[in-house]
């Protein structure tokens, strides 16, 4: 019945990134139609790092779905502090569950997990690599607001460490879409990311100032710029003042921009935006609900009776 | 379909506590016809500050209705300790769940977030403000035990810091009952509780000994008195022991004397009360069921098909 | 409808072991006719101590059987840390719940709650005490493999410390098994252990060596050595190494050893074991889930229609 695992979002496929986005557009347009599809499913939440949104969106999409969870608690409570490993960990577990939701610290934690069980796992986040259910809803954002192709998005921000921003601009170029990245000198691509897109002949140009390209854009991404990156605050404070927006820097965008955010923020959009049309940011987490349904439903085997079980892309050899 | 948020017992008519106890009244007379009622709906946890019996109980209250629940767990490990907002924080919670439980260390946070979602929103608490759950419990406690009218309730205790008292005291002027507060000199009800009672023209008086009142009351309400109130552990020591109550102290009580307390208790009640007929403080707990499954009944719109909509009297703009 | 608590395997019968254990069969050819068994019922699941598999496991179970589940979160965000005893606690959450699932660092902990409530209480481990859950999954690991008679069983590592390996050969003794023990003479069983062993009849020996044994043995039970139980870490590693498994060590065996293991593990089992046909604890491990749905079913009254009740031997008084 299952299908796959889910562990990056760049080896997803244009047709994949589709079935799931229009599963999740079928999902948000009628989900009582889903609510019970999965009942007697059990859904294991393992997140080895603490996380709010990713773990109660995971939690209610999989109720939604008539599908229960057990969690693993704090990583402090748990069997890890014994010394047990993580192939350990999972094998036990996947005897418990349908189906795995694994978040972790370490970068190919999701690949390895992936490797011990014959369960489904999904990657949601493992270190600086990456976290392809928040790709998949970025993706969603983007699409239900401005379709998927002839679109110019700006990413801005930390653009340096920040795994959304790296996973969303591999996916984007399985699209016809343009990106803009905007960020400080510091906090730029880094080298192997600005490769990787320019091999695939991405569209893809670098900004230090968000004025040059603001009012092309279809889409503006903004990413948090982390406090702990900079060795002096006031520097932090200089650098971090000028990637700050308000509704007045927005009066120089197309009205139709959308403006999104991986939440949380913490000063880098000013409430004041929160009152425009722009806003997109609390949509853009609601879509978490219908997108994870849509990447559970397909991964527990959720195709009309008949169907031929359909695969996703990931590689989990 | 649902009807408003729960922010704060005060602001509750007579009529609003009548409806939700009556409701009570019926779930706890027939839990089954409650079971599925409310199946499809998520309700998320939302404590910022540890609890267990609170939110066990809205746990099981919702998971008795048919309910799931979504649980934010410890602050710690959340996205709070990376500065985001209240307000941020519950717009996005809000898009996973069909109502939101809110325990926050703040006053006034349940007001504030109110203002932010379109959910009902429950305050479980903020701060040294309002905790509305338990003054109904225990309001339907003292109605089940004795009806609310024509009564004589003594508060005990530490009457300066408690919430819990200060939302029953409030509440309790709804209906035709006489108030003995009874406590040392340095934990009397705060002066703007007090004159907010006489303006209501409530029955009270001020005691410093039980003795005094104790043969008047129907209802005994026990609360414990913090250490940490004290500078001096030995005045903690003597005033301590001189609120505390055994089988003994009860002697010269009415036979139908009710004992209540909103629990956890230390020293203040002894063991040996708990076998005697006037001990209510477990069956007060335990009502925390059938009241909170009212509540989230009221607020999700339990009413029947084709009745109007009810509303509560809680103002939240 | 309910029986009993279940506090203690040693208090079991072998007809209320084989009782368990047949419905576990049951319910692991045939899930699916459990699935909705015990809806509308409520499991507390209160552990004063951490725990990842336990608690999972019976989460899951609970879930298989349609039983919602209700956590006591960490004992630090509890009223534990304001004082409350025991008793008190476990009386308020009764009132939440259909049954409780109980670990306590305190030996008799899970005897006393049974004291105050009447709700079933299932001991999950109380310090040093017992575990009777983790017993019937590894007796039902060895039936499934080898049945339970004429069977030669080998314990070794911690067998000082270790409750599972207590309750597992006193549980053993109500069967025809010859149990062979394997230990440096620091971790030996303890003095009362065996006295209560050799006073049921069993046949019982004690090794240094697994060398001794290894090709007698049907089952091979391995616990984990701990660091902490040396003052000399260079002792440690040396009494360590000697009674760790790898493949090659079970070269000598029979082609039937089945090695077991309560699992988390650290190095006492080598990797390259995983792989044989030996590896039987991640099996184990997963049967948690049917023989605590086995459990949960008897305690809360899963008989068919019409029958009588059965009870347990767990003696609570």
């Amino acid at each position: 019945m299952r299908q796959d695992h889910l562990i990056t979002a760049t080896q997803l496929s244009r047709d994949d990134i589709e079935a799931v986005l229009d599963r999740a557009r079928e999902v948000a347009a009628d989900p009582a139609a889903y609510a019970n599809r999965h009942a007697g499913t059990v859904l294991a939440l393992c997140f080895f790092e603490p996380s709010t949104r990713t773990r109660m969106s995971f939690d209610a999409a999989a109720k939604r779905l008539g599908i229960d969870t057990i969690d693993m608690g704090d990583v402090d409570s748990s069997s890890v502090s014994k010394g047990e490993s993580l192939a350990d960990t999972v094998r036990v577990i996947e005897g418990y569950a349908d189906a795995l939701v694994l978040r972790h610290p370490s970068e190919g934690a999701a690949t390895l997990a992936a490797e011990f069980v014959d369960v489904p796992v999904i990657n949601a986040g493992d270190g600086a690599g990456q976290h392809p259910s928040q790709t998949l809803l970025d993706l969603h954002t983007i699409r239900e607001n401005h379709g998927l192709d002839d679109l110019t998005v700006g990413i801005m921000g930390d653009l340096k460490y920040g795994r959304t921003v790296h996973s969303l601009a591999a996916a984007l170029t399985n699209f016809d879409v343009r990106q803009h990245f905007i960020s400080p000198e510091s906090l730029r691509l880094p080298r192997s990311v600005r490769f990787d897109l320019h091999e695939t002949g991405a569209q893809v140009r670098e900004h230090e100032e968000l004025e040059t390209v603001l009012d092309e854009l279809d889409v503006l991404y903004v990413t948090r710029i982390q406090k702990e990156r900079f060795p002096d605050e006031n520097e932090y404070h200089r650098v971090a003042g000028e990637y700050r927006i308000d509704a007045e820097t927005l009066a120089a965008a197309d009205d139709d921009l959308t403006v999104m955010h991986p939440l949380p923020r913490v000063d880098e959009i000013a409430p004041d935006v929160d009152d425009t049309d722009h806003a997109r940011y609390f949509e853009q987490a609601h879509n978490g609900i219908p997108v994870r349904m849509a990447l559970l439903d397909t991964l527990l085997g959720g195709d009309e009776p008949g169907d031929e079980a359909t695969t996703m892309g990931a590689d989990h050899e």
